[in-house]
């Protein structure tokens, strides 16, 4: 199976990306993480993806806050699908994060999530992977029941409480 | 190859899709498109959702304006990827499509590309193909060479003309 | 009298609606809650909203957040009136689900109330059965009264503390 | 029939309700239409609103744009239903009008819809009417079906032309 | 002199305008504070703005939050200054009040300061009663002296601190 | 009577202005203007300023766009009241001229009427020479008469035309 | 003297970098005007900036807009000074590319100046090189000197029209 | 060696530029730290800054909260270059400092570093002093490489930690 790359932008982005790694492990597939800054080790970003595809990556997830350049800068560098998330900072709840990454030029794709949504970010470079992968995808259609089910547990909870 | 899905919440929202179907072209990969309103055909969006991997799409396209949770909604009936087109409308440029898109709770992730994005959308539906398909990621390489180039003519008039 | 319908998108906001069943509960207005996702349990959401109106309801209210879909989801299987509450979550106070709650298209209204504005979204449920109760319009008139008797009493003591 | 009170805050508001009055017309709902403003004549918004009930008024549809307070000054004076349609200006496409229409305090619920939303203005003032209104709601929901049914056209258009 | 009317919305409000009654003490200044609402105790906010001039009043100031009317509501019964108080609530750090405060139409001003500015609602008062009143005029003058040698004082120990 | 001050940024700045010429003039209230930059010619905005008061002036009206310092700058050099107009721009209609100026530290107020109030702004300073002045502010009550005439006679044409 | 390098990321961002060619021409600062993208050509990005000191280079000048990581992709490959131009494009008026521009992550400046704001990033890069320029910075003062004339001149024509 | 001037509009935004005198501090740049308020001490403002290149300083950083006009008001009386620190108050993290810091108008520069960057601001100063010092532009750069080393440590931290 293909990896997956996660790359944060500062190890202070570590919890931002946690729940990404722990939906991977639960759907194994594997995945590598690496802290790239885009400013600040640039080199690295771009040798990092340059080589990803022929070193077996599927997809790259990247997580950076503020003027978020990380996601842009990966996908600049390679064609597979880059998956940015928006890292709440301490402005405007990570608004500039947000524009930052989603609203890239024509030609420069990235696949944007809510911000700090990772674990989104994990699922839809699963979701990726499943197009050809006929158990992937079953898995993933089973996590959604559930999920749904987690929700009807709520609701009966939630019903017994306060319907009379 | 698998297919493309391409769903416009209204009709009025086809040339905000139409650069998806001409990048999708270039490229040769299959597509279909449809007008499915979210809000007033949601039985039809269903329909289309649920079999859309049996029917053989790879990945889906959603373009809306305003409240726009056509993508949502196809994401909630499939665990194909998704990709959102937030759709420009007469408020705040968009602002309201693009948190209705992009805001998507955990679990049910959608792939957001920038505000009328739509040759963006069409490449990263390319790209989540081309993780398995060696020439349609060479095309990838070749199209981001082209890109370079037209970039690199603009700069030599540029310089020609305003450099001394 | 016909009953009102509250769904909430996720247990985790039940304080956000808290104040609604209480306020229900003061007019003696009956209702249901229920917990349904309008991306994790599609299926549930319609089959309640489909059979709403047989079913004796007279308005359904719905909270959520972030990308909030779920009164446009409801809105879209019913000509019922349904009531949108944003939640507020952790982006920008609430603005995303404001606005994905707000701006709904043409021809699918959804009722929106302010920002976890449960206690109006309550009131206008009950406004609304009133239309046509000339006793629950007494009830309203008297709620109303005590309410300024409230802001008075507040006023009074206010006056006497800082005016000399 | 109750009748639907519509209040405009300035005569030049009238091309944003007038999709309100075809949309009652067509319904067969009977109105009144009045230019009041909520700064320029208090008196009349408040004469008109508190006898608006023993007047024969269902709801009231009350549309403002900049500082919007028409809506809530309304809703000041009944326990009738009050709809607010913030009235796009030319400050930030009606943001202004948006928030001080749907953020109203605890007590006085306003009704709101999108920004210049009047089509769904009036279709939720029918909406309230038939709740009771058994003949009102099967024409609710016939035109939501001839609605699908334009969308569906509009479908096999798009189909026709652009699928292969 | 003339007396200063000081009205907030709410009596959770206070807290919000205690700094323009000291303010006023200050300067001697007389004042009136009341809790009246826009919308739970129209009647009570008429008849004290209908009044004012004629009581004594120079200006009113006006504090509320969220769908913030109260001073509009005032300045739509007087020809009295009015001073508009944003107040912050729980949505975007009062950006709903501000907005409603300040955007007022063209025929009915409303002078706005900061959000939670009361401070400056009070010295704005004041200005306005020193336009005639020389006296006023001159601790206006005094008390900004005394603002700057604050400033100075502040500067030195800054400097003795860090500058070598 | 007092003189007001029409200070615009800009000469380009001229018809965020003009209605407040034409409304001062109405009132046969005096006025001067002219043209000094906050940040072009910060020494006449000085040197208007300080003798402000002594050369008769009542109260001062700035209009400015972007990041609109001229009324806080002006505000700064007397303590006559000063009202600021945040002039629109290129940039959200108006919003960073609009917080440049509303968003004054406590100490330094400055009156801020709607993005291009002009009208506002006169009338502001209007009502503040009214304080001390019965035949102004008999004149404003005789207006306010005259616009809510005006409306009235709009809603007799519009009711005439559309109620049956 | 020190160069200016000047680099917007498409040729269409010419229009609003014109200003800074004509402003340098003004002073007879030499400049070198390229198009570079940051993520069509990152590599000429790279070298570029890379070399761009020992190129002769005191200051660069980048525009972009959207997601605009031109300026930061710079920033991160060289200590010169640089200056980032956010553009306006389709979106909120260049918010986007403010955002992506300004909130720079600690380490790598970027010296933001206004949306279009491309004269104030030419005047800003000579004042760099005129900290050690005694020339250069007299020709500053000596462009301030004119500035403040021309709006002196309108002044007087304002007031000759306006004032009586 | 040019000094720095490091202004703050009151002593409360010392914590917002402490971390300017520590950069400063690192690379034994010479600075002078104030306290002087655009709107409390305008007089010290000017004087400082007229006298400001005649006193040796190479660039003057400047901090400030709200309508935070204290860089612009530095910026109008030098022609040497201002840098311009958003203090992030208590209204929407910043948004107005920002606005009102970086949308100069034409004519009068203010580099803008992100909301509270202030060791950008001092990076930013350095590079300008750097322009003409080598020795100063190879501490520059001795810096990027330090602080891509600590980010090259963290990512083998995390790699060991997270990668099998």
């Amino acid at each position: 199976m293909k990896k997956i790359g996660i790359i944060m932008g500062s190890a202070s982005d570590l919890p931002a990306v946690e729940k990404a790694m722990t939906t991977l492990d639960e759907f194994n597939v594997p995945y590598e993480v690496h802290v790239y800054s885009a400013h600040r080790t640039p080199v690295e970003v771009k040798e990092f993806t340059l080589a990803a595809r022929e070193n077996g990556f599927g997809a790259i997830i990247a997580a950076a806050g503020k003027a978020a350049h990380l996601a842009g800068a990966i996908a600049a560098s390679t064609t597979l699908p880059v998956i940015g998330i928006p890292v709440k900072g301490s402005f405007q709840d990570g608004m500039d994060a947000l524009l930052s990454t989603v609203q890239m030029p024509g030609g420069i794709p990235v696949a944007t999530v809510a911000v700090n949504g990772s674990e989104n970010a994990a699922l839809l470079a699963i979701q990726m992977l499943a197009i050809e992968d006929k158990e992937l995808a079953d898995k993933l259609d089973a996590q959604r029941k559930t999920a749904a089910e987690k929700v009807l547990r709520e609701n009966k909870e939630i019903e017994d409480k306060y319907n009379k």
